[in-house]
């Protein structure tokens, strides 16, 4: 099943529009190329409707978010959903500001979101209408674990369901889910906590997942989170000595650009509840 | 000949002031520093005139264009032309939206470019005063092969001779020509095309292979692109198994850092038209 | 006592919020991270208050500053200084136009800075009230040595003391102190000069080593600077024939993530005059 959307992300080539944060950009972009797909950047209110026209999928990231972004945004998503595109949210930082929180839930009610991806601590600040985050990371006190995954999944599905939108929780743990299924995948290494930007690299893959599949919006985007956990030991166990947090940077996006469906499907851990 | 374009910018280390998207900023700098450069990277307009005027050149890339950015674009290249600095445009993803298309026009109605760097269908729209691209590459339907080399290259050196411009159109072949000559350069690795921003790292090169060799600016933007298509050779043939196109970015900077003229003249692979 | 500064920003893992310049920025998240920091990236006016309240220190960069993020730097250092935080001043190319110059001033009227780091020039910028410098790195008849050290570090400890603030001179020596007491550093490699950013990542890393280390801010921004010296030494250490900029950057970083407080204590070369 993964397999396959890993080969359709491949043989369609699907060109994302990103409006994201300058942090991450380069290796948003890069990742894209590496799964197959194909990026463009484009933030300004002057263009983005033409962008994302000659686009496929959109992928809205609100780290760096600024005044002269949020309405191009706003634009850029009413345009991908009145032309039927699939559009991502990834809400860095949620309850780390009000100007996150509120952009974050201005753009769930003006924007029909295909899939939103975050840790728990900003899918809960998007669920309760606020919230308070440490940072752009999760609370500790917000842990998926598997004590508490049944619990958790639920409030996932229901969140999923209130919404009509699939929403990727990721953590050592990830939950993808709609209103009824639920994807428990246990791939990753700890380790990728220490690279910046993996959230957001996996929100543009995601996009690109769905945007090949969108016949099977759920399983592309539990499939592209299983390719980034996957990727994440891959390159994990590439490491050697004197390699640290950079080189693992490149070794993650390298691990995507070399991974077939045949391996995703191999070392794919998961559970549907 | 590239031998010397080559060494002059490691000797005179020409400083460029940069005007470029956020996308792959970081990489352009790198690779200025790797070729013997020195980057600048400044886009207000309350300062781009004082940063122009302290650098030898200047490089004008259009992606992630804004309308705060748009207006120290025109103002730094007219102060340029006023000092007679050479000045750069890599029009990326003209075609794509009508700010873009508008932008590159106006750029290159109000400022006198010294050299042009696109892709065949940026080229092509700007040539046109109009047009359609696929997001930020080229389209396949303007693939530029061995078959149409000779009308592609009459397309080059005559739009290059109406603007007064060396114009380099990159792509599996590429061809640099000012109104009489086109050089033709089949360096180059198709995984090229996999790493984000090589175009956009090419032309912050080539504005300072030119500031480097005022005398020579035909050779010496040929010169560059025969560097940058060596260099990604180099880098290809050094991947391993697990590389992807992560590390690939890293060798091809790593290469421009260690090409020496020698290798270059070696490996450089053109014909002249 | 440089491995205690160490270990506790590796215990207390500080959240640092950074304004900084969008070259470089994301080296600056990944080495924090690798040093055991974690960052938080945001310019915008409506939100730096919020960010830098839930932060531990704040990291002010003016490279790529503009008109819509020097009011975020004002009022991100204002809103530091009332919660006690310690904040870092990075004053990327002053001297270099009158827009940098400018706003280095401004802030240092209107914020308090617990540490400035920047190149010999732009220190002499911001003492004298005004300069100019070559680009953004220092003027070659700027450069401190052997024979003009003990001159240098009196106008440094002089400059500090007048300012209130720690000052950290990075070159081929750095040179950093309060009004009492300068460490000069002797760590380092030549090559880090052809690495954007070294530089900006520094200054990140110094605001997380002097956010866990508040008791002793002198020895913390020294540790930090041993750090960066140190890790360029080992980093160049790795290098094989064909690594070039790109490759060093990822070893610097990866050699961040993997320092030790032994380590450092064994390599560290300073001298306190």
């Amino acid at each position: 099943m993964f397999k396959e959307m890993l080969e359709n992300v491949r043989e369609r080539c699907p060109l994302i529009h990103n409006i994201t944060n300058y942090v991450t950009v380069n290796d948003c972009a890069n990742i894209l190329l590496a799964c197959g797909g194909s990026p463009i950047m484009s933030d300004d209110i002057g263009e983005v409707e033409d962008i994302t026209s000659i686009c496929g999928g959109l992928n809205i990231n609100i780290g760096t978010l600024n005044s002269r972004t949020i309405p191009a945004m706003l634009a850029a998503g009413k345009k991908a959903n009145e032309l039927g595109h699939p559009v991502l949210l990834d809400p860095v930082g949620a309850g780390a500001s009000a100007l996150r929180t509120d952009t974050a839930l201005k753009l769930l009610d003006e924007v029909k979101f295909t899939v939103i991806r975050g840790n728990i601590s900003e899918i809960k600040t998007l669920a309760a209408g606020s919230g308070t985050t440490k940072g752009v990371d999760a609370d500790s006190a917000d842990r998926v674990d598997e004590e508490n995954l049944e619990r958790v999944c639920d409030f996932v599905k229901s969140f999923a369901a209130k919404i009509g939108a699939v929403i990727a929780v990721t953590g050592a743990i990830d939950i993808v889910a709609d209103g009824e299924k639920a994807y428990c995948i246990f791939n990753g290494h700890p380790m990728m906590s220490c690279v910046t930007g993996t959230g957001c690299q996996l929100s543009a893959m995601t996009a690109a997942y769905v945007t090949a599949n969108p016949e099977n919006v759920l399983e592309a985007a539990a499939a592209a989170v299983c390719v980034m956990g996957v990727c994440g030991e891959i390159a994990h166990e590439r490491l050697s000595e004197r390699d640290g947090n950079s080189s693992y940077r490149n070794y993650i996006i390298d691990a995507v650009y070399n991974l077939s469906g045949g391996i995703l499907e191999k070392r794919a851990r998961y559970k549907v509840l």
